[in-house]
């Protein structure tokens, strides 16, 4: 069977258990060409191959809901309802998603993006679904990691007393992104050793020793679901909370999993189907990756397992730069700690964990718990650095406002993947933070223009003792130099200006400073460019001389308008008179979609060209 | 003893058993007689007064850290820390807090207001001390409500992986606020009803038979304390999780609690100790409350159990008023359900509940779950209310953006106890959601004036079907009468000409508009008032006649002025070239405290007072 000819997954139901496993191994193969070219999540997907084939097999996607927890893992779902074809444009402009995406397919009931969405989400259906007295199957698919975070323990703690039909598979590779934590995840340990499932594989095998499993075998296998009552293990955890628990089943033997999964056809009752599967699954490099190094890949060379870019020459992550930062701080001050919400990987704190395990601190998917973890600690004097990526810190708003904020608790937030990511689209764009946070009272928010301002600022959060503090930094790479550190003044902006005259003055921050100088440089334009590294609060006296002055004045920035830093210009302007007229530029009030960042830009209109003939228009 | 003699819990460890039981007496009296008087909140602080009694006798505040999850539980700790005498000022402006201030005690080492964040705060203490080389307890005490939230999941999940000591007493009324829901609920009951500990029960009092519990009897205890090791019970979820479990416990037996807490002392693991208490305990109307009446109370006769204040004259709460346009709308609606995260009462949805028991959906303390659960029923075109909290909606911040927003499910949100609310304080203030809710692109956010736009934004926001609406209404009441829905234009305002010359406009909204509109009738004044029952998005057409007008524009909000309407308004007329000055009225960059609603608008400079006196400045 060609991968590209599946249209839907009615086209896999004729196949017995060897094709199925045939199919399973060209989309093994399929994924690993197509992500060496693309980029994309290629671990998870190797891991539920034959698990997205059984459940497809055995249910009748859309009527049955089948979907998957923040979706990253739904590569293979994306293959058996036609859309292996799209392959080549995926996580691109206009292209196939990375997550399940409504408007794409019919088969795609839910979207997601980040974790632990996909129970409440269950539950949601399963109780239109009765209230409308409609009969299907509803099929959440979810990881361990997400697994123990707190917004599925609540939505399990719902759906253990409302027992409302549901299969939640539990799809248990003890990984997360990285290694998993916690103890829910050691508590799994022990289910993965049980050995109650044995009698039941046993009693299956005796009824069912044909692997080739149609309609006829189907019919036969209703009268068993009572047994499956007897046989089911105590589930621990999910028994606890009222859930029915059959496990643990091996995620890449797919008769097997068809078998169980076919007794549980219209289980009136939630059950968890737990899962073991092995991330990578099928190639080496990432079957053998311990460290969350082939979770997320851009391109790579398949036999090698290379990347095929690299970063520029002394170029480092914005993440390692305050990392390495912390690391050198660190040094010199006991006190100082590192968290992070199970992004101990992407935010490079995996050095700082090697050298001070003992004051590294990973609490999962848990951006909650994390953020008022920190302030806790803070309060008993240490020097909290807790990274997390701006979009998922929007799980942590009340935490921030009434832990952090409301009790002015000195925790340094490492705002990491602030402003556009590109590929990852809609759900991971860190656009909001600023408008989200800047109501906030307390709280401190910068960004630094380039590697020595981020050293600065670092050394600024830290040594200010006095307020939350969020630093913001963008994904990509920058040029790094280690430098001494010096303490910036909060709340100080700075000026360059080009030549000695100067006709516009643009305030801007991150990044873009940079950009912006250089090009006007080049151009030899009179403008003035300003650096707000500190978006909140303001620096009060350099914006009142800027909004004071003639000409005419341009705040660009590329994060969401409405709250943001021209906001903030917006009511200063205002309150103290100035009443001078100011280009915005920004993002409009609309999601963003996936793509490359200068795609994503222009699209959006806050890439340099339209700033810079805004810039023209007013030096004639 | 003299409660009001209390200094330090100092005083009450020369007291023996007996002793200790006629001050939990005296403790009981004087709440009920000090509540009767101030209002606040009464059942859970009678359900604990022996369990605080037994920390405090047995622990030393505030070098062990004993803290009380949300906080309002805490009146009998604050009694024993020598806080009696200020009783008589609770939660009112520059007086006692409602919950636990760091800034009002020594002994007050944690603050909350919100729900579940003790155990995160255990885990930051413990770790803190840890890797500061000291020696203390810390005793976080948690409900079985907030037990059963996202957070403390989270929390639970890394204190049973670090295994830090700590002794988390588990305080389970198997109340919450009313009823308790959901699985989490239904383990505890099986816990409750566990014979574990009898063992020990009877090994306790074959050593200790004396009721006097002096230093040498406590030195004899130490060597039992492995003894308890074997004795402890499968404790269930909290076992599954790594922690050690203790109970269940009498809470109201003094003499039991402090010889378990006493062997307890420095444990090295993590253990949660389950004490079974009885809200509302000594006072017979609040005992035999299970409808949540006596949990947050006005001042009352304590012979009859009667509030001392009563609604006005056919005036109902807000709550009420739409909960009964929903009532309404059901009838004749199949689709209609409704959803609280555990405010039922609050909320007043109970009426909704027992008429349509089949379509209300109590979700527990799960504001996050409770939001995406909504979508997901929206999905499959069901019309559901969500009714929370204003400053409880910040739980869901993401929830609201990744999930409604996003994929722009017409969800309608009551957000309740909008603007500031009072006496609850800081934490309960309904200020921040405007500004952290205006930048999610799709979202509709409304307030009525009065009563009857109240009727018409509900049937308006379920008419609607295309956005997630959150309909904001305050705390308090409102004349009610019911009229029939009238539709009405989304993003549509009404202006209001006292007289027939103009010559100053004020826009605001929520039910200052009518307060307004009164007082500009009655001294004749020469303005406009438009309500802008719209928050978002705005009537473009009626604010740009205001903006292009020579006469004044006062933006009035009592809700936090960065990234409210007035921004947006700021932003309207700088964006479309207006460049009008606007006076902008609302509250600053900084936290309100408790306090009456008079006291606090005046404090704010947001009461009728002010704004009249701008306008009249204006009027020469």
């Amino acid at each position: 069977m060609h991968i590209e000819d599946i249209q839907t997954p009615q086209d896999i139901k004729n196949l017995n258990v060897d094709e199925l496993n045939e199919l399973a191994e060209e989309i093994r193969s399929f994924l690993v060409r197509s992500l060496s070219k693309t980029g994309g999540h290629l671990s998870s997907n190797l891991g539920v191959v034959e698990l997205t084939l059984a459940l497809h097999y055995v249910f009748d996607s859309p009527k049955d809901k089948i979907f998957f927890d923040v979706g990253h893992q739904s590569y293979v779902h994306k293959i058996l309802t036609g859309r292996a074809k799209c392959f080549d444009t995926l996580r691109q402009y206009e292209g196939l998603s990375g997550f399940q995406k409504r408007k794409e397919s019919e088969h795609d009931v839910w979207e997601a993006g980040h974790s632990s969405t996909s129970l409440s989400a269950a539950l949601g259906f399963a109780l239109a679904r009765d209230l409308n007295h409609e009969k299907y199957n509803v099929i959440p698919v979810i990881g361990d990691g997400a697994m123990a975070s707190g917004m599925s323990f609540e939505a399990l703690n719902q759906i253990g007393s409302e027992k409302r039909g549901m299969i939640i598979i539990f799809n248990d590779n003890n990984m997360s992104i990285s290694g998993n934590v916690g103890a829910f995840s050691q508590a799994c340990t022990h289910l993965r050793a049980s050995k109650g499932y044995t009698s039941l594989k046993k009693y299956l095998s005796s009824r069912l020793s044909s692997s080739k499993l149609g309609d006829k075998v189907l019919s036969t296998m209703k009268d068993m679901k009572d047994s499956i009552k007897h046989t089911v293990v105590d589930g621990s955890i999910f028994t606890e909370l009222g859930l029915d628990y059959i496990g643990p089943i091996n995620g890449h033997d797919t008769g097997e999993m068809i078998k169980v999964l076919s007794t549980l056809k219209n289980h009136e009752s939630p059950i968890v189907v737990h899962i073991i599967t092995k991330k990578g699954k099928g190639y080496q490099f990432a079957e053998n990756d311990t460290e969350g190094n082939w979770h997320g890949v851009s391109k790579f060379n398949v036999e090698t397992g290379k990347p095929l870019t690299s970063n520029a020459y002394r170029h480092l992550d914005w993440s390692s730069i305050l990392s390495e930062s912390l690391l050198r701080m660190a040094a010199n001050n006991p006190d100082i700690v590192a968290i992070t919400p199970a992004m101990s990987k992407g935010s490079k704190l995996d050095k700082f964990a090697r050298i001070y395990p003992d004051r590294f601190f990973d609490c999962g998917i848990a951006e909650e718990h994390a953020v008022t973890l920190s302030g806790a600690m803070a309060l008993e004097h240490k020097s909290v650095f807790l990274s997390i990526y701006s979009s998922f810190l929007q799980r942590a708003y009340d935490q921030i406002n009434h832990d952090l904020g409301r009790m002015d608790i000195p925790v340094v937030i490492g705002v990491d993947r602030s402003g556009l990511v590109g590929d990852d689209g809609e759900t991971h764009h860190g656009v909001f933070d600023i408008s989200m946070l800047y109501s906030i009272p307390n709280l401190i928010i910068a960004m630094p223009k380039d590697c020595g301002e981020a050293q600065d600022l670092m050394y600024t959060a830290f040594d200010q003792k006095k307020h939350p503090f969020l630093l913001r930094i963008p994904r990509g790479t920058c040029e790094y130099e280690e430098k001494e550190f010096t303490r910036l003044t909060i709340g100080s902006w700075e000026k360059y200006q080009i030549k000695e005259t100067s006709k516009v003055t643009i305030i801007t921050y991150g990044p873009d400073v940079d950009r912006i100088i250089q090009k006007a440089k080049i151009n030899e334009l009179e403008i003035t460019v300003i650096n707000a590294r500190f978006i909140k609060p303001l620096d009060e006296l350099m914006l009142s001389e800027v909004l004071k002055a003639k000409e005419p004045l341009i705040v660009y920035e590329s994060d969401m308008l409405h709250g943001g830093l021209s906001s903030a210009i917006l009511a200063f302007n205002n309150d103290y008179d100035f009443n001078k007229k100011i280009i915005r530029i920004g993002i409009k009030d609309h999601y963003v979609p996936q793509g490359s960042l200068p795609q994503l830009r222009k699209r959006e209109g806050i890439d340099l060209e339209t700033l810079f003939n805004e810039i023209e228009k007013h030096l004639k």
